[in-house]
């Protein structure tokens, strides 16, 4: 069985992460951090998110980064985009790649958002026609894939529903993502066929959360079926906000010490990215939660 | 590919975990924490380490835990055993299995013990021995099969040298240890295969240090060649030695979520074990390092 040779690492660590933490970080640390990222070689940094600062103010600052960064080229900036005032604040903000995203679950859909997932992926119409007309990338994200914190179990019907749609909208890319951290590698494995089945195998990226200590075993068993992205949080920033006290969003650092391991390449420097792991860290105040980070670190100061 | 549809965990937080931990547990919290792992169903527990308390003084209670726990039938209770004299001693303790060990790495060896991997093991022959005479189960562990501390690589040659030197020694049952937590998943099954070519695989475990976070991929791995014994440590107990403040012996409630998940049996019951990771860590004073196990205790508490 062959992996890829080559995988794309998308650190999500500025968005999907910061927005999790407790701390409020400034628009200069966040910018910081986010060229701190691309420099050490990410091809693709989710930096930003256009939704109310009433329900998500600590993204209040998306604009100011996006215009604070050192746009590196080649590298792709992405913004999520909940609606068309969000899409037009991620244009103005010359994000390369905006975001829309719904559940499998349907639980989590009407809890979340109120209202069912079919409902749901119709309101991203004229958010996935607007960025076709601005030839802007548009990437789908699907939550709870392999488990719901209300229903518990999802099922591969629902993913394969979800994905078609995401597909249907014109979806460059789509992710799937165990939000609760609930998957092991044969389940993962069952949920990826399916999704595989739906989209092409090279626009699917899986999108881990290390709550239960799986996310790397999750992020093998998918290598083995030929996924070749996958989402990563530098120092595993995020959390869990379905467990308190628990982990979140995999570790970038893990992830990429994995890469190294396996010889596939990701055009990513695991040192530079230990940096910026120590670098946040230590502005929130706390130990890192990736284990290579912490362990590589420990070793350098000997 | 099949998954083996059982596997035993081994488990060796009360000896392994706790030699490697700063603080002293007196004997009365470790015949407490193996009761509990034993009523949790482990079918074995490295319960103890007859060596000298000058250089291990947090097992110099071994006998008193020995002589302290409730026995439970069909459980196998392990020793360490690095000589004659520890031989006689876990006997006298009534220890079920003695352990002996060597490293793959010479450089290892020679730090560690002052003698080539060649000689360690010829050292232990009468010991091997007298557990044939006695009718007591031989493990033979062999630590930095994946890579060293000193030497960095470690050469496949080398496990199957010290493999097949185990298995000339009678032992039941060898353990391919990763020390420094450095394996992923494709360079062990490359060590893992050797192994096999060296003993049978129903005899074979796989030791694991989450050190880099790779340990659940690496039994992932292992599983997929049929390996179907696993060590693991509860709460993560013992740290590593050679990155102070990194993670080392993989968390029980980790393996256990990853078994349970591959619905492979274990007669393990995943609760109870998060009870004894939670004993143990609020003795020692801190957060388990088991994510499962944390997160598990999280949702508890609501």
């Amino acid at each position: 069985m062959n992996l890829p040779k080559q995988v794309k690492i998308v650190e999500v660590g500025p968005r999907d992460g910061l927005q999790n933490e407790k701390e409020n970080v400034p628009a200069e640390v966040k910018i910081a951090l986010v060229d701190r990222l691309s420099a050490a070689g990410f091809p693709n940094v989710e930096a930003a998110a256009f939704v109310s600062p009433k329900w998500v103010p600590q993204m209040a600052t998306s604009r100011e980064v996006m215009d604070g960064i050192a746009r590196r080229s080649g590298v792709i900036y992405s913004a999520l985009t909940p609606n068309m005032q969000g899409f037009d604040a991620a244009l103005a903000a010359k994000a390369d790649e905006v975001v829309i995203f719904g559940s499998a679950s349907e639980a989590f859909s009407q809890r979340n958002i109120n209202c069912s997932i079919a409902e749901s992926i119709t309101r991203f119409e004229p958010v996935a026609r607007a960025a076709k007309e601005h030839g802007v990338r548009l990437r789908g994200s699907i939550s709870t894939a392999f488990g719901c914190p209300y229903q518990g179990e999802v099922p591969l019907e629902a993913v394969a529903d979800v994905v078609a749609r995401m597909r249907d909208l014109g979806c460059d890319e789509i992710d799937i993502a165990d939000t609760i951290g609930v998957a092991t590698p044969r389940h993962t494995q069952a949920v990826m066929e399916t999704a595989i089945r739906a989209f092409r195998i090279d626009g699917l990226s899986g999108h881990f959360h290390d709550t239960y200590g799986q996310a790397l075993a999750n992020i093998y068993a998918s290598l083995e079926l030929g996924i070749a992205i996958f989402h990563s949080s530098v120092a595993g920033l995020g959390g869990c906000p379905y467990a308190k006290g628990a982990t979140g969003n995999v570790a970038t650092e893990d992830v990429l010490y994995l890469m190294n391991g396996l010889g596939i390449e990701t055009g990513v420097d695991l040192d530079a990215v230990v940096d910026a792991g120590d670098y946040i860290s230590q502005f929130l105040g706390r130990k890192s939660s990736s284990r290579a980070g912490n362990a590589l670190l420990a070793k350098r100061n000997g």
